[in-house]
């Protein structure tokens, strides 16, 4: 219609819902390929994946983040299955339609899925799922087609999805009309090429910890965790340090000169070691330790509320050298790629949780302290800034102090929701049926920005932090931008960029379109 | 020096140090008692406390809520035994001086403590201590002294305090010259006669929960917990209701008309469940369930942060029969006590964990009803009010919308640090020692009111609560309402009163006389 001169490109771009093009941007099964149909369920949300089962959500999670693909099999999944449905490419469930729980936030995510495939029976015990007399057992390769419901032995040839033609020109249209960068959340050099595809002009969000579980590297990250003395972290830390090193350089190669933000490490320290007695027993003697001195340790490190707890800029104050490892992995990596590509690497390292501008401080110097040392040791000159998340209220309000040495802010809106609401995400599930119900909620909270209270704390940051730094960069990282009425909310804050998940990349880029065309409409 | 006209009153209050009053307010032993010397430390905390040996903060915390009286007796005492500290009535450490963490904290709770006791020998497996030949175990009744630093065998015979003489007449000097009035924070009638002997003007928090752990109690509690349907949830509490209205009846009685603040139930459920194998399998049993369905509930109620969980006026939602029956027992109790002591009762009933409008009104609404009932049933008319707890950074922000419904804010600093900085109490100890040390806290937030981010919220929430509703009561309950500095805060924010422990209420009084004196001068 555009070509014909019927309606404008601005029209064109209104006129397309943005969760519509979710379904244009998953791989689909090769045609000629050859299926075994295992069984049959309803399509609830397009696109095909194929990976291991797993029955359990939080072993998807754990897999996932050792660099397995997934697919999440469950009777029916629930709120508190949400993480393992992020961590896996696929979901299927045997129970509940194209509007149970499964469906509808597969579909919100962008995860293929098939749900109600009536005939599989599923023994979460044994750990095996039976359909037409076949049975399938955990570890064992699946493809879930969500284009079709099919559910499939092995895995079936796809075709990647080629965002040409038509789909390519509307982005260009989106492109020329949005005001906001959009960038990804990647933390591998995977993530990194599916961004630039999808057409991110930088990453917002590189989460460092994901580094950490892979299997080569998390012994000696629990040789770390271990050690008695700051001597055996930092010998621990040396021997992470060169893989870090080369993480980041294959990122910065692959982004070639576009801003990359690297998040430093962020989870309590529990979170990297083994929780079950076998598998403590195998680690223990893995470290040349004993299962009790490791079982010591993991009670000291326990926490009552580890989403408040000792984590992000607070691991990095109580352990400095972590820090100094991570900022010299990065800045490293910044010289030799730069060198390499010939594209100067633009670098942005990110303190989470801060709190209080002490705490910001006390880091961004030693973080300093490193770059310039690396680019003494280099004979090069670092194009980096340093920043910070902005995800607890009191980070908000102290925004003016922060911005007095921070270059720029990213708001992980995530936990400043569970921080404003005093909710947590994961245990939210078994309430907030009640109160979207109820109408005490009338959204997920976690789904779409609360404007009227967490807004508010980000509109309270961005004023006061631009009091102090006029041109303080402003970003949002996480699942909220991803969503069209959140990226809506940031276009009205005035943020300079969204960055969200790769495969969201072209939702965020038509939304971002759409709420610059309607702040112009607005003030016309 | 005011009787001879030296100074004047004014003067006299203004030269008094709030907490050195502590050492007046703790009873002391007989000097005629028989004494039995079992070891000798410092007398790091003063004043005297009997009780049974408890080894572990947990279990001291546990016993508490039973109504036990306990010592808690450890090596040295760290950040995270803080809950059990301010659960026993006395705490002994072998290990530490005068400045030692326990010494500190003890003295700033007003608990009695000896620290540093280093004949004792402590043996936390086999749950003994041995001091000089003598080997007492764990639920051994001793007395500590605080004051001589001597620990002893049995109960001694104690006196307590009297508010009389020099004592008595600074408290009426500073009666008079305070603005705020004072209340306690008191659960039990026990605690409702020790706040009205130091001068209490109203209780200003009875957390509810500590009834529900009372022996006899606490299986209709579970029986509620594990009910599958409304029904058999409401048959429960119609076995607690009675049990509960005594309870109000009783504390009214004392308070004599006095302005009481009743907190609806807080805790997450699972706080009232078994956690071990042996208590799971008993409690089975006398609730004629299996351990396995018991067991099956319990990983329902699991929560990953609980202090972000299913709790506070979220339960109340989900459950509005819980409320319903505190509602009723409430307000029975106020209308028997009403009509039997001749004064009427003044209750203020508060709902806690408040982010929304939406929330406070579905629940406010069931409570008018309930009283709307009872007020009909009894032919009487109750003296009621409904409020809430603000105690998350949301609550501030959208208070001008609460207080549309809400005729009082009580402000809860303590889970308001929590949520603002993000960092949980319970968790902060690994830490915060780094951050005093750093000097990125020159003080622990949750000793005094961190007044350029906490503070601020409670301003907004002041300022906005009263654009509603100009006479809004304000108040602040918790640890904050017993430091001096805290008190400063809320007598520049002008809240009406603040309420804290009993043993607490000389030092509020005098701090908020002191106060109000400091904020005359500065208008001057």
């Amino acid at each position: 219609m555009v070509a014909e001169g019927v309606i404008s490109e601005e029209e064109a771009v209104e006129r397309i819902e943005p969760m519509q093009l979710d379904s244009l941007l998953h791989p689909t099964l090769d045609p000629k390929a050859e299926r075994t149909i295992v069984a049959k369920g309803l399509p609830a949300s397009p696109g095909a994946a194929v990976g291991e089962i797993v029955f359990n959500p939080d072993e998807a999670e754990k897999l996932a983040a050792q660099g397995k693909t997934v697919i999440l099999v469950r009777i029916e999944t629930s709120p508190e299955d949400i993480h393992g449905m992020h961590a896996a490419a696929g979901i299927l469930t045997t129970r509940g339609g194209m509007t149970s729980h499964a469906a509808v936030v597969a579909r919100g995510m962008g995860r293929p899925c098939v749900s109600g495939a009536g005939t599989v029976h599923i023994d979460y015990d044994a750990q095996i799922m039976s359909s037409g007399g076949e049975t399938l057992k955990k570890g064992d390769i699946i493809t879930v087609d969500g284009t079709t419901g099919q559910v499939l032995k092995g895995e079936v040839a796809m075709i990647q999805p080629e965002l040409t033609g038509d789909f390519a020109t509307l982005m260009v249209w989106a492109d020329k009309l949005r005001r906001m960068g959009v960038r990804a959340n990647a933390d591998t050099p995977r993530d990194a090429v599916q961004a630039r595809e999808f057409g991110a002009e930088g990453i917002g969000l590189c989460r460092t910890e994901h580094m950490f579980f892979d299997h080569e590297r998390i012994l000696a990250v629990r040789e770390m965790i271990l050690a008695e003395s700051e001597e055996g972290r930092k010998a621990a830390l040396d021997k992470i340090l060169p893989m870090q090193r080369d993480d980041f350089t294959d990122l910065f190669e692959i982004m070639k000169g576009l801003p990359v933000t690297i998040r430093l490490l962020d989870p309590p320290l529990h979170e990297f070691l083994p929780q079950h007695d076998e598998e403590i027993a195998e680690v223990a003697e893995a470290l040349g330790t004993s299962a009790k001195k490791l079982n010591y340790r993991l009670g000291e490190l326990k926490e009552f509320n580890p989403m408040l707890g000792h984590r992000g800029c607070r691991l990095a104050i109580t352990y400095p050298e972590i820090t100094e490892m991570q900022a010299r992995a990065i800045f490293e990596a910044a010289a030799d790629a730069g060198q390499k590509t010939g594209d100067p690497v633009d670098v942005e390292v990110m303190i989470p949780l801060i709190a209080a501008r002490e705490e910001y401080e006390f880091l961004s110097e030693k973080i300093i302290a490193v770059a310039d040392a690396v680019q003494g040791e280099k004979g090069v000159k670092l194009n980096y800034s340093i920043g910070t998340m902005i995800e607890l209220p009191r980070a908000c309000l102290r925004a003016h102090e922060i911005a007095i040495s921070a270059e720029f802010f990213s708001f992980g809106t995530n936990d400043l929701t569970q921080t404003a609401y005093g909710l947590s995400r994961d245990d939210s599930a078994s309430f907030l049926g009640d109160y979207i119900a109820r109408g005490i909620f009338e959204v997920d909270p976690f789904v779409s920005i609360d404007t009227l209270g967490v807004g508010e704390l980000m509109e309270i940051g961005i004023k006061r932090g631009r009091e102090t730094r006029p041109d303080i960069k402003l970003g949002i990282c996480g699942e909220h931008a991803g969503d069209p009425a959140s990226i809506d909310f940031c276009e009205k804050l005035g943020l300079d960029y969204v960055s969200c998940s790769p495969f969201r990349l072209p939702v965020a880029r038509l939304a971002a379109a759409q709420a610059a065309l309607r702040g112009k409409k607005a003030k016309s």
